[in-house]
């Protein structure tokens, strides 16, 4: 027993930003009669994130000697966070049909390996499904726990946080906002700008784009400085963000997509200031953050539900998408978190 | 009533490194009739520290609009940490003839106003005079403080430690060292670096001026990677470091010495090693470690005692000697705590 899976792979490592060229479109027989610990699920919503493109690049590039997550070679299938539906299973804990979340891959379907994230979903929950790659997903427990846990802030705090309109980032201001701080966001286009004071209740935003100085531009959006920056770009922003930083200020570096695609775009901040105003630089990963997973699900579940909280889907749909979604994440395409529709519900 | 008094100040900002010319040597007429809360401290031994320079540059330079520790006009006293001897007070706390190490001047006399640090010594505790501007000192301080409270090291890791035969390198590795930590130190030439493995028991030195790069270095002393840095130069050794740091690195910045005469000098580490090993780089001043005081200087005099620390020193004589015992500090000419010794016991 068959079935023909269609995925997404690289044709070749990728060592700048990402094109179409880049990637293609295949079809593989996936075997029904799988081992006995494997679980086959039919892919429904899967998660497009820019970390990915470090993933992709060559070994011997001066960014692919950092050991950071499994390494995509040309011709893999492409692992990722999303939400299916149980195809075939032999595990007693997961029978066909059921709801799953977890580590599946950019195709029609995944098999997933014993030992690999998955977890089933309660299906009266009441929200979207997508709402499980994304808000509920790594998204919103790096937006979550990266804030409260590793920016440690405080309620009248001021808080920058740049790709605001981002999959993080616009659940990071509006964290923010619950808590009591005062937020500016950063994004690349007036529409994203608007939607960050308008929509979702940010203090003040600029786009980066219309900025000739990124120094002046927060010095403006922060005549009392900057207590926490969310930092999900690098480069000359995070410059930016320290010379505007209060002493005891703290940066938590969630992502740098800035950096990812441009290996010599690096942030040299300046050291004095990190040393006289005692700034706290820290990266951090959300697979450290599970220790507040239940926290952060019974709080956001309460946010959604009361409307305090919005959170923000762009979603393409079908596998051939996958590709152009994800090089639309370096151009700024999205807003808010992006997503592929894979397959209906 | 008045006494003369020769002191040091510079004749222009310093924007680079510093040059005798930059300095000049002065006579005041100091007044005996003291406001009722001055104290008048005829200097003995004043601490020659390199992030003086950062306070000498001109308000209009990259680096003058930091707002740090009080900026030194041209023809200012420079304050410095010191120890002296009262020569004249109303206070009922200081009388003529106390020993006192406080926020003296880089001169002959200086008068300490009332709030300004100023703590009496015991004379009897046994140790020459000097180590009150040294190892009990902010050298001390800053060298316990942020190895044990910014590093939070445990036993067995491996820690490095820039310019480590310098005031507070040496002690931190030495600290290390007891606390059971491998340890690596970088120096600025070949003596410096057996002083280090012979003198002081580091596991491994080296000479970075012989290196062609910094990360192979690195990358040979350390094998197992590191998990503390101790940075006391930014710029292209910092970046080296957090290269070869491992999870969950801690990177304490004291000083950068290699940015302080060169703003364009600025370090750019890889931030994908930031954010994927988790690492945290951290700014502090000694001043906000005065919780550990106590235990700092009970522990360093009961090591000290126990030869198991040995503090290295090196004085020059006289007010006339100041500058170019500044000016070397940026030379590497000093091998640990530069002190000038103003007058005689």
């Amino acid at each position: 027993m068959e079935i023909k899976n269609k995925y997404v792979t690289i044709k070749t490592n990728i060592n700048a930003a990402p094109k179409e060229s880049d990637f293609e479109i295949k079809v593989q027989n996936v075997s029904l009669i799988i081992e006995s610990k494997d679980v086959v699920v039919k892919n429904m919503f899967v998660s497009i994130d820019p970390y990915q493109i470090n993933r992709m690049k060559s070994q011997s590039s001066s960014q692919g000697t950092i050991s950071f997550a499994t390494a995509i070679s040309p011709g893999d299938s492409i692992d990722s966070y999303g939400v299916g539906r149980v195809l075939f299973s032999h595990r007693p804990d997961f029978k066909k049909g059921d709801l799953v979340a977890g580590l599946l891959t950019w195709g029609e379907y995944s098999i997933v390996k014993e030992g690999s994230l998955l977890n089933k979903l309660d299906p009266n929950m009441g929200f979207p499904l997508s709402y499980h790659v994304g808000v509920f997903g790594f998204s919103g427990l790096t937006a979550y726990g990266g804030f409260f846990e590793v920016c440690k802030p405080k309620p009248g705090e001021k808080v920058f946080v740049s790709a605001a309109s981002g999959s993080i980032g616009h659940l990071v201001g509006q964290y923010a906002k619950l808590l009591g701080c005062y937020v500016v966001g950063s994004a690349g286009s007036q529409e994203k700008v608007n939607f960050l004071k308008e929509r979702l209740g940010f203090d003040d935003a600029f786009n980066y784009k219309q900025e000739t100085d990124l120094k002046s531009a927060l010095k403006r959006c922060f005549p009392q400085g900057i207590d926490v920056y969310f930092d999900n770009v690098g480069g000359r922003m995070l410059e930016a963000a320290v010379a505007n930083m209060n002493s005891f200020g703290r940066v938590a570096v969630c992502g740098v997509i800035s950096e990812y695609t441009n290996a010599t775009t690096r942030a040299a901040p300046e050291m004095l200031d990190i040393i006289y105003k005692r700034i706290t630089i820290k990266g951090f990963l959300a697979a450290d953050l599970m220790n507040v997973y239940a926290d952060f699900l019974s709080k956001t579940v309460e946010y959604l539900k009361s409307e305090k909280l919005k959170t923000i889907e762009d979603v393409s749909r079908g596998v051939e998408s996958i590709p152009s979604a994800f090089i639309g994440l370096f151009n700024g395409e999205n807003i808010g978190k992006k997503i592929v529709k894979v397959a209906d519900e």
